[in-house]
């Protein structure tokens, strides 16, 4: 009988995080103040709104860092994450390709997001912290807070885009079951969100206004602080045991991959996946490896937006990075894969598609979802609306193999289950999903406020 | 590190079913016929609505059952199921129980269903029918078919229980994705559901109701045959995977039950993890083993129904068999557990109670919840409705041992995930979540219209 999946044992987990930092000829260059644009190069990042021990890890140039124990028993709660090979997918397409995805769905929030959270939560109680302030796109990330948080006795408030609080409100009771505390966003708790409120009442929201919310609550909230499920360097840190696994069962199943895709909002899931593999093409012993960062087509900004610095957030509250940009003001419209509404991109990814280690592509809702479809329906797991972008990515270069005659080995991060998110689903087939075209104009105005950057 | 998961290799999956009538000194009686209720002592039994292979195997007496190949293959794609250690919510029920669980909702539909699912597609396709009708409560039943006879190439015609295809779009959804065609029931698409509707339009509908419309949409169609998610013996038996792999977990655990527990609707999932440990009983070698089947107060076949001869369905179109019922006309109030709104019980499992070697208890849909918040903090998991039943049975042991003093050990099935009911959690967080008392009356009214069996 064929092998279809690839487990690894409980002490098949890795016990460290690969940081990418340390293998980078250039790394991205150092965060700016977010109101004297001057460089912040060397921790404590001001204002400390992370945990310090994250803070650490952020300008750290080790190359393997500790898992700590407590960590690493919470993650054994789903971890190893299975591989699997999608032989009936490859089947239903009829392509030569060799397809493999690591499943992270199978997480209790249903995706990778938990694999940063425990260890956030983690530190933040080890600081002896009361609890977190966040910002959750399509709820993904604000639920994995919430299970973590919950786990190590802190509170969680959670910031909900308004977009995806009603587009989703399953994952809003999710997270108040794990004992969390949600609102819509922009919402009139905070300064940040109540100036939108009135320039804008009808406002779908975003993540970034949801950040800067957040990083409000966090800095006028004794005891809390803010914690953030993407684009920074510890973040995605901790989703490499994603692509360390990964690795362990690729080579089980005697294969490499040619090709590693993952979808990126702000970037923590595919980096999770693809950094580990990518540190073989940094170092020279895989380097024909392609790396696939794939976004929405109505947040482009790898493949339309500017590579500049910019501010993380709407009001400016959090540090200035260079990174991909559609600008961030910019509010995308509202497409069921809220994770991937994020104006920007995780700057250490955005340094690797400027010194060409790695590609960008972006897709319409409606095409990833006939995508994820057909994988539904060979595979058995039913996606969210962001992996599907991924899926697609993987389609796409399964069929290039089926035009060429290659047997290439394609790998892509599975990185989370859309059983929250069937409304997607449900829409596409009642043929009532938009694909939104975006007017180059409204990228344009959003880049006009970009930071001004003496030597930038 | 504590371990609190026991996974096993792919190898380690079973490759036979555990038929449990080989053990059992007292079967439960013959099926008789629907309209003569004349004894049905050999298959075929008429009328054939299911695949022959599978009517033979309801009426084997074989210990163990081979598992086809090809079944073997699809099982795969999430078996074997993780056995989970509730440490941490033992210490949070600050408990010397030693609690367990068997963790079925990392199948793609997300609970214990497919098991069975499969292997009826399977036989359905070496017989080169064309496809099933069934009905589903909650969607479970549904969403497993349809995922399945997907992958075998049948089509499928769900009849979705009215109340639960309002209260869970989302499972309509899934089937569809999975290429299902869903109705609510009574439909207006069958003889049987036409009579229900006019008698009562606006009712919440029935699992009995909804079998009647499946039965007649098979025979009326052709290519087509039934297929049952629960009840009768050949899909108990498919589902003993869970409690052979259990046993096998178990053993890397060091432990063995000594209470093993199940949430029962026509009881397929309790049986699946029961009837494996129950050999043991049966023959002797652990004869202090208690299994516990737990329904819902709405509906207590076992609790408060009487063990009669009854129809499985509403419409009289299916055998009549020996049972623990509340009467094939009765309707249950709409409680969330979907799964637990049937009026009868498998009858291996009545047979068992009547024996003596089984034990039954009912819970109000408040409690169960409770229970299942407590247990999805500490563990993680938010589980079905059905399931927290299950939960809340071991919660009970749990505290009884707590009282006593005693470190029993306790193992439930955890048969799916509740990420399509989270508006049962909802409910219960505002307060809005009835605990319907059921007055004697109406369960008398619903046995009067038992068959009256000349030697019954």
């Amino acid at each position: 009988m064929t092998q279809y999946k690839y487990v690894l044992e409980e002490n098949g987990m890795p016990t460290y995080w690969y940081n990418i930092l340390a293998d980078m000829k250039k790394p991205p260059p150092f965060y700016l103040h977010p109101a004297t644009l001057e460089v912040m190069d060397d921790p404590p990042m001001p204002p400390p709104v992370f945990p310090m021990e994250l803070i650490k890890q952020e300008f750290s140039k080790e190359r393997f860092i500790e898992i700590p124990d407590e960590v690493q028993d919470v993650l054994k709660m789903w971890r190893p994450a299975p591989l699997y090979r999608a032989a009936r997918w490859e089947k239903a397409l009829d392509t030569p390709a060799r397809i493999y995805y690591k499943w992270e769905g199978v997480s209790p929030p249903g995706s990778h997001k938990p694999n940063t959270a425990i260890a956030q939560a983690y530190y933040a109680k080890e600081e002896k912290l009361e609890g977190f302030a966040t910002e959750t796109g399509a709820g993904q990330w604000g639920s994995a807070l919430c299970f973590a948080a919950n786990l190590f006795g802190l509170k969680c408030k959670v910031f909900m885009v308004t977009i995806s609080y009603h587009q989703k409100p399953y994952r809003r009771v999710m997270m108040e079951t794990w004992g969390g505390s949600v609102v819509p966003s922009p919402s009139s708790e905070t300064n940040a969100g109540r100036a939108i409120l009135e320039k804008d009442p009808e406002t779908t929201g975003s993540l970034g206004i949801a950040i800067s919310e957040a990083l409000e609550y966090a800095m006028t909230h004794e005891g809390f602080k803010y914690s953030l499920g993407s684009v920074v360097n510890f973040v995605l840190l901790h989703q490499t045991v994603i692509g360390l696994e990964a690795k362990k069962q690729m080579e089980m199943a005697g294969d490499y991959p040619d090709i590693v895709i993952g979808c990126a909002g702000g970037g923590s899931n595919a980096a999770g996946l693809i950094f580990p593999f990518m540190q073989d093409k940094l170092n020279g012993s895989q380097p024909n490896l392609r790396a696939i960062f794939v976004e929405s087509t109505a947040c482009p900004s790898m493949t339309r937006g500017t590579y500049a610095y910019d501010w993380g957030d709407t009001a400016k509250t959090g540090p200035v990075a260079k990174m991909h940009t559609v600008g961030h003001g910019f509010i995308p419209a509202p497409v069921h894969a809220g994770g991937l509404r994020y104006h920007g991109m995780a700057p250490s990814i955005c340094a690797l598609l400027d010194q060409g280690q790695a590609e960008a592509r972006a897709y319409h809702q409606n095409i990833i979802l006939q995508a994820a479809e057909s994988f539904a329906r060979a595979e058995g797991f039913i996606v969210a609306p962001e992996t599907a972008h991924a899926i697609q990515a993987a389609y796409d270069e399964a069929m290039a193999c089926k035009e060429s005659g290659e047997s290439k080995v394609i790998l892509f991060n599975a990185s989370g289950h859309g059983l929250l998110d069937l409304a997607a689903y449900d829409a596409f087939h009642r043929q009532d999903l938009p694909d939104y075209e975006l007017e180059q104009e409204k990228i344009e105005q959003a880049l006009v406020e970009l930071p001004q950057i003496p030597n930038g």
